[in-house]
């Protein structure tokens, strides 16, 4: 079986806004059936998983509005423009936990939910750390909670890691699989 | 410190789909501090990790528009409102493949994006399968393709498996970790 690629008609914008754009694009399939996407177009998201000085997962706790509820993330920041993926990921932990990495490589790369949207979304891990300080955007309230291997266990084993990118690099750093 | 909740001051819809709808709300922070949230409102999605009856997981390759790529997939579907989340597990799994599966139970659930999305994806593992027939629904162009233990050890290993949802499904057959 050949899979179909449907290839786009017509397309509008619907929305451009600050961290996202939204746009609805008409397709058709090689056998001239048609259809609509609705697309959610993001510029990427960078995350990191290292451990502290003392041996501890660096985790944050942070409010999410629109799950509304308080969970735990692994520090992560959004992708600007022609930004370069590992200098993002060295700056999103240096801002919102305060340490300077001294190494970094890519360990997964995702799409959370490719039916819908264009985000990727990259798992750096970071070694060498170094407390520097923090410097939050305006917004940003972020509580940084260090977790231990056995404490991490015990997280995901009673599935309190809940956001994608946290589970998988936590199911890394656990399994190492 | 205490994590800082902001609280809705008013909102407005910009746009409702067939599979989302978007809305930007303007919140308050305790001190304060008042933001913007763009939000895309989704209803849900349920995947199933199963084995079929030659032991092999049952994997979908398929066509994902927004990120204009063939991926492998767990079988998985859009949650309908009011919909039973197990029921629609099962729905899917056989209209996508069609396996019957006799058992299934929850083995995660997670927001794939808790920054932008509403969206929870569970995860179920289903047993005891029984082939009795595909029914796609208009539009869906899906491969079936079973894969063994290790096909997909080296599906994950060279980064193949890039889909949230499934990724999550794999490391935890992988590794039961």
């Amino acid at each position: 079986m050949t899979i179909k690629k449907e290839s786009k008609t017509s397309g509008e914008i619907i929305f451009s806004g600050n961290i996202l754009k939204l746009h609805r694009d008409k397709v058709e399939f090689p056998d001239k059936a048609k259809s609509v996407r609705e697309v959610v177009e993001h510029s990427g998201g960078v995350s990191v998983i290292a451990e502290n000085d003392q041996g501890k997962v660096i985790l944050i706790k942070q409010y999410r509005y629109p799950v509304d509820e308080v969970i735990y993330e692994i520090p992560a920041g959004k992708l600007e423009k022609d930004e370069e993926v590992a200098e993002c990921a060295l700056r999103e932990l240096r801002e919102e936990t305060g340490y300077q990495a001294e190494k970094i490589e890519e360990i997964f790369r995702f799409y959370p939910t490719p039916g819908y949207s264009t985000e990727t979304i990259y798992i750096y891990k970071a070694e060498n750390l170094e407390y520097v300080g923090r410097e939050l955007d305006e917004g940003e309230y972020i509580e940084v909670v260090p977790k231990s291997r056995e404490e991490l266990k015990e997280l995901y084993k009673n599935r309190e890691i809940k956001d994608s990118k946290t589970l998988i690099a936590v199911m890394h750093y656990l399994g190492e699989c």
